[in-house]
């Protein structure tokens, strides 16, 4: 019964959410030389990877109402995923966030909540909405099984279509890469996981080193903002620290080329945080020379103003 | 015997290109107010639809060889097709193309004639081959009914998916719009077909009205370059004088709001060209409100500068 019921969630999951667009580029392989196919997230719902992890946190918790303290993807997956099942969401987001990701969550229907994080830091509003609505459920935009469990539908795709033998993603809190090493043992599969992680923000490659979680002592202001976390979280150390075949350590430099060259050659928008798998080809092609290489684009969204500072390689 | 070979051919045709890409955005419908879903060829092999005409061209012609006059996704669409069939292709491009666009052509094997048009045209220089390749097949982007042939697979695709009332597409020698419309016909769909066209090269809105093909006097210089040509082919005029519903004049400033909107909203990276169909429901929304609209994205090929200068509202 359990397991039908788990059968049930995870079939509504993958209906829930779109499947991963594929992009084969014949000129961007050349250039890497390496043969490389992305799966692109920028599609997905709310724009990135976050909407699998969020809708399966929105339907598994029992409560009808989630607090997450967000100013980016995740905040927007959690708004849409609660607008689709009928649940409230609540997105603490630093009063310096920008309009035009405010407005996101807001169109999606959820609550934001604006906070001077001169005053009080994110996760102290977060504990203040929890005594407000004491029953609220705490959303982690990684450090958490149902996240982690959500991200791992994207390994199944990876796995699904075939013929991959290495799979590169970025990792900040490391909750896509933790997903996409639970899909490939869940299925048995030889299929390896690495990691591209910005060189200014490399905790998640010096844990590895280190045999345990090292922490940023101050955010890195890498141009991947999706990877300016703190550190990885427990949920997903526990699953990498194993798991993981190596983390490759991407300069800002070869961020940025790789966002250039996947919108020349793969005539793709990516936000870039999504430009560490390519990044991690160029900087460490011997890795991935002679193999079938899966690189994940994470997500699209990222402000024109950006994107285009990066095109214009100034 | 010979409507099976047709039929082996059509499946031929579908298995080699990559079926569109399907773009729901909730947020760009909700701006345009009008129910829009994106079928997008930008990630179509050599990331435009042209490659459709260019596969059922060059697999349907006897000749192992094709010359044809091209400076943007039609020669590198035949470029790639040549390669993938095991034939020659000869694209005459101007001297002054972009190194980028020879670089593509030539990157997908084919022959690339740079000629000098200050002194010589460019069908003039591609008569001068066929001196020298007598046997060689002609290529024309859009006035040739394997061409219109081949586009109407994207038309079977949006049939296929279902549930659309209008389909609106760019227009400028109509080998896209004649073959929606050939599409529609074939299948006995209800499906409306539109043009959207920029309102500087009106040609084909004025021809419509005439009841006769205009031609535009001077090559008009819209920022959609993939609608600048002369005048509709013969082949699509016979199709589209009776079969299109209506032909949407689309400003330039619209054209690029429209480019804008899909990078914002929906993640895509669309040439300009690309954004008529969108700019066409901003223009004339009464014409798709309360209907349910496809928006073909034609390509996605463009240089970065011109992409940014577009994005930046400038």
């Amino acid at each position: 019964m359990q397991a039908e019921m788990k059968m049930d969630l995870n079939d509504q999951l993958r209906q829930a959410v779109r499947p991963t667009t594929w992009v084969e580029s014949p000129r961007l392989s050349k250039r890497l030389d390496v043969d490389v196919t992305i799966a692109s997230e920028s599609l997905q719902h709310t724009g990135s990877f976050k909407y699998r992890a969020a809708y399966n946190v929105v339907s598994r918790m029992e409560q009808d109402r989630i607090v997450t303290a967000s100013s980016g993807n995740f905040g927007q997956a959690i708004a849409r995923a609660c607008a689709e099942l009928g649940k409230q969401a609540i997105i603490v987001m630093p009063h310096t966030s920008a309009q035009v990701k405010v407005d996101a969550v807001r169109e999606y229907g959820a609550t934001v909540d604006l906070t001077d994080v001169r005053v009080k830091g994110r996760q102290e509003r977060v504990a203040e909405l929890l005594e407000e609505y004491p029953t609220a459920y705490v959303g982690s935009a990684y450090d958490d099984p149902w996240v982690i469990e959500g991200n791992s539908t994207l390994g199944d795709e990876i796995i699904e279509r075939g013929g991959f033998d290495i799979v590169v993603a970025p990792v900040g809190g490391g909750g896509l890469t933790s997903g996409l090493v639970l899909a490939s043992q869940r299925a048995g599969s030889s299929l390896e996981v690495f990691g591209a992680e910005p060189l200014m923000a490399n905790d998640a490659a010096r844990s590895l080193r280190a045999g345990e979680i090292i922490k940023n002592e101050v955010e890195p202001m890498t141009i991947a903002d999706g990877a300016r976390t703190p550190s990885l979280g427990q949920h997903n150390w526990a699953i990498l620290k194993d798991g993981i075949s190596g983390i490759v350590e991407v300069p800002e430099d070869k961020i940025r080329e790789a966002l250039r060259m996947m919108f020349v050659y793969a005539n793709l928008k990516v936000e870039p945080t999504s430009a560490l798998g390519v990044g991690a080809v160029m900087v460490q092609p011997e890795l991935f020379r002679d193999k079938k290489v899966c690189c994940v684009v994470s997500g699209g969204n990222v402000d024109p103003d950006v994107f285009c500072e990066i095109l214009s390689g100034s």
